[in-house]
């Protein structure tokens, strides 16, 4: 056995982007986390390490970036174990794909350390278990867009079917994350079992005009087409504020803003990182009074999505 | 008043394209109904020969084509009426157009007779309201690809945006027309209300699917994301032999096949016009045997839509 280590930085992920629930998604620039992958002659994981978020368990059981190794390791039938560490620059909860860059960053670290065995749709399987772990749901709107970078469609769930979408160069996104807890599971259970026809028109035309729109690099129809009917309206209730950090993204020149995945995070879409601070600025301005602690970023649209790093 | 007249070439439509319910539509090459206009001194409409079809109204009260004719010249304030011919290519009640064609035309010639006084977004508003009168609801879906050309997205109707998206150059479409009556406002009021939020995220999953495919010149795309889960399995069921006729354009190699509009007609999308042509023999060998007669049409998309011609 050669010691090797794998070392890899996985960026923070939007997902839902307004009207395509549950299937779009895309990563950033940053923030981000950092995982290493060292191999190890016992045929275990070990988690030894998680840095910059408290809470997160080191039992590779409870751990979903240990669940997902496991499975890994287990399906390869590899003869060695792993040594992971994980430094969370996401934070847990925050509606940015955290649990999901944990589970994705499992899935491409492993194949990396057992010989780049399975082709990147197949760790979109493996990283979802993560997902499942950690939401009851196996989602794939931020495993995705964190494994394949660019803005991501998941067309179909059985069979996979993923489509990569480049986006247009200006597009830039601001992300405010206020600090409250709004757990995954609940706020997907919140959501409606059956929508109306009339609604569901509407959320297609959308997303049709969104994926035209980005296509075509027509940025304003990218902000037309940011108009979400199913969740923003039922899950907006959760984030205080929400209503008034929209009004100031668009006051700001944001060409659309809606809620990150389940939240608490809000983000806004901008042509041009210009627009974009400008937008963070709104968000601090509009957030500063309401006793509530935040953190915001600008950033690009990663079109690598995760990748290795020296350390 | 100098004396003027107006031919015009309007083609077929079929609209919804399987998963795009309510947003989605192309015209054909061909079949496709021919108007002409007359300006006349009498501040009046008439339609003085309707060949092609009968049972279609020449009261232009009772007409689609005079209702869109009357609106629009009561609105320009024109000193003057119209005489309109029409020449139906296409059967009413086919589910390729026939109303939104008559409407389209009218509101295309009507626009021309008064000096090009609407840009073609407001034509559609005129040409709605015909197809309000002939199916109680006034649906784009036909009349905008007919006005513009190639794929057409009706993104939002409130405010009505439409997007047009070019196709990629081998499409060709197949459509077969089982004699048999299926009213609009029928085909229509059989959809359920509300649909289960899992179908529509599959649904517009698709949507998103064939935009992308369409834009990005990707057949294979095109072909995966034409499935339905709403509309046509409600509608299904009042064309016969359509699950013969949909294995048989697969078998044949068709991208994808699906009900045009609210049927009867069905339509196949193919890569390639021998490809299409296939499909039109698998048809027809599929619905020979069937005691219902037919017509079988195979052709390009129209990039063009609507087209003034000689006579």
């Amino acid at each position: 056995m050669k010691k090797e280590t794998i070392n890899i930085f996985i960026p923070a992920t939007v997902s839902n982007v307004a009207c395509g629930f549950d299937i779009m998604g895309f990563p950033l620039d940053n923030p981000g986390d950092k995982m290493s992958f060292l191999m190890i002659p016992e045929k275990e994981v070990r988690i030894t390490s998680i840095t910059g978020a408290d809470d997160i368990p080191t039992d590779p059981e409870k751990n979903v970036a240990g669940i997902v190794a496991e499975k890994m390791l287990k399906a390869a039938g590899f003869p060695f174990g792993v040594e992971i560490t994980i430094h969370k620059g996401i934070s847990p909860g925050s509606g940015i794909g955290s649990s999901g860059a944990s589970s994705a960053g499992a899935a491409y670290g492993i194949n990396r350390l057992t010989g780049d065995r399975w082709p990147v749709r197949e760790l979109i399987s493996f990283a979802m278990e993560g997902e499942r772990y950690a939401s009851g749901t196996a989602h794939a709107d931020n495993v995705a867009p964190a494994l394949y970078g660019g803005f991501v469609l998941i067309r179909s769930y059985d069979p996979m079917d993923i489509v990569s979408i480049q986006p247009p160069e200006e597009l830039y996104a601001t992300v405010i994350h206020p600090m409250i807890e709004v757990k995954t599971a609940y706020s997907r259970g919140i959501m409606k079992k059956n929508v109306t026809l009339h609604d569901a028109v509407t959320q297609w035309g959308n997303v049709a005009g969104l994926v035209a729109g980005l296509l075509m690099k027509d940025y304003d129809l990218i902000g037309r087409s940011m108009v979400d009917v199913i969740a923003e309206p039922v899950r907006a209730m959760l984030i205080p504020g929400f209503d008034d950090l929209k009004q100031a993204a668009m006051n700001a020149g944001a060409l659309g803003c809606s809620i990150s995945g389940s939240g608490p995070s809000v983000f806004a879409l901008s042509r041009g990182q210009k627009t974009a601070e400008k937008v963070a600025e709104a968000f601090s301005e509009t957030y500063a009074p309401m006793g509530i602690e935040f953190e915001v970023y600008v950033s690009g649209i990663s079109l690598s999505g995760i990748c290795e790093t020296d350390s």
